[in-house]
């Protein structure tokens, strides 16, 4: 399947699945919608968190049309699923957000961690959630973001079991992704970023830690919706947790 | 004081110090003498466990000066601590070994992970070691090692506290001199690889590891002296650990 044919179904109704293991080699993307009058704020606000908040492409105001991660294809109903904020509430969860679109509405989409699996796995680490097609784990974390306007909060991470004999391996791999990521943000210790419970994650699937792994945790681009819940904004659209914009680029073209 | 001033002094009995700290910017050495005998033995063990051995530069037989990382040094006295072992055990621990030195001895000279040290520093990775003039903690593993010949055993790893916020920076610029050891073997929860009590170092002092630290282990350059322990050889030279031999070359040209 190539990234324009998940899309084509995803827009038709015909997919509707996470999207981790999907489309090989090509970039998946975090998406965040806003108001034109958030827009400018938000911006900054990713630019002062690169790391849970990598920004690839602004589309709009106007258009729901990306021109660079895939040129032509339209944000409103490309992705499998959607998540509708309304004052800081996800209050709708749909396959398609054409009823919800406004012309003023500016489309974010941010680098995703699934980019650097593809590297990863390469190399001969194993990833489990890929291995069993489940959603990655997400947990809310206590590292602070720098605030933008009214947007602020904490960061969100991404968490893959790496065996121990790995772990450098991995740091070094995805270090060379900084636009979608880059190296983890914590190795380890759950508890030292305010994890209290890794068998619980906030987002996704449960992904059990075996005798020799360590927990390795990444920077995550669910961390805006944490953002968004506190923002509670009249009216904002994300995709939701594992259900990511398919681009037609290819992941090499991300490493340094 | 440069390089060859060091060497000067320990020649002279007048430096007798760890040499972590000194000769900011140059690579020191782990040293290994054994009798031709069990040289080639010696040699193919390094390359097959590169990590914790890896080699820099052979000298001898029938010679004890170094042409490679510091032309013209004299391996006999140049370094300020030996240990002479003979049938396996530590007998003596000397300044110099003038009075042991035999024409068949060949000697190893082996990365250190002093030489990214340096790196770290530079990037703002504080170590308390160093801050402290301690010597590196450093522990015998459960790890394995390829055995060769009469060599065989576990690896000896240093330790470094790192901040968490600075473990996957830590990977990635040791990462970038795979032979001074490179990127480390293991990260946090030391009994995972045989470290039963993390406050009572095997080699070196210790280091208490702070709150927001991750206990983060590197391949050392004592595993030789671990081996030859096992390999009881008749006769064998090592640097005392800490104590190394400091040259002329930079770790700049060690990094890839």
């Amino acid at each position: 399947m190539t990234p324009a044919d998940l899309r084509r179904l995803a827009s038709e109704g015909k997919f509707a699945a996470p999207t981790a293991g999907y489309c090989d080699g090509y970039v998946q993307a975090n998406l965040v919608a806003l108001p034109e009058a958030y827009a400018a704020d938000f911006e900054k606000f990713c630019r002062a968190n690169p790391k849970p908040c990598p920004l690839l492409e602004r589309v709009g105001p106007g258009t729901s049309k990306t021109a660079k991660l895939a040129p032509g294809a339209d944000l409103v109903d490309t992705l499998p699923r959607y998540r509708v904020w309304i004052d800081g509430e996800n209050r709708h969860e749909v396959p398609e957000i054409r009823r919800f679109y406004r012309p003023d509405l500016v489309f974010f989409l941010l680098g995703c961690s699934f980019s650097f699996e593809e590297a990863l796995i390469k190399a001969g680490i194993a990833l489990r959630h890929v291995a069993e097609k489940k959603n990655v784990s997400m947990y809310r974390t206590s590292i602070p973001l720098a605030p933008v306007g009214p947007f602020q909060g904490e960061m969100v991470v991404s968490m893959r079991p790496i065996h121990r004999s790995r772990v450098a391996q991995a740091c070094i791999i995805t270090g060379r992704y900084p636009e979608v990521h880059g190296e983890p943000v914590h190795v380890g210790y759950p508890e030292m970023i305010g994890i209290r419970d890794i068998t619980q994650p906030d987002y996704g699937d449960p992904v059990p830690i075996l005798a020799e792994e360590i927990p390795v945790f990444w920077a995550c681009g669910v961390t805006p919706q944490n953002v968004l819940l506190r923002a509670r904004l009249p009216f904002a659209v994300t995709h939701a947790p594992g259900y990511m914009f398919v681009s037609d680029k290819k992941n090499e073209e991300y490493a340094v």
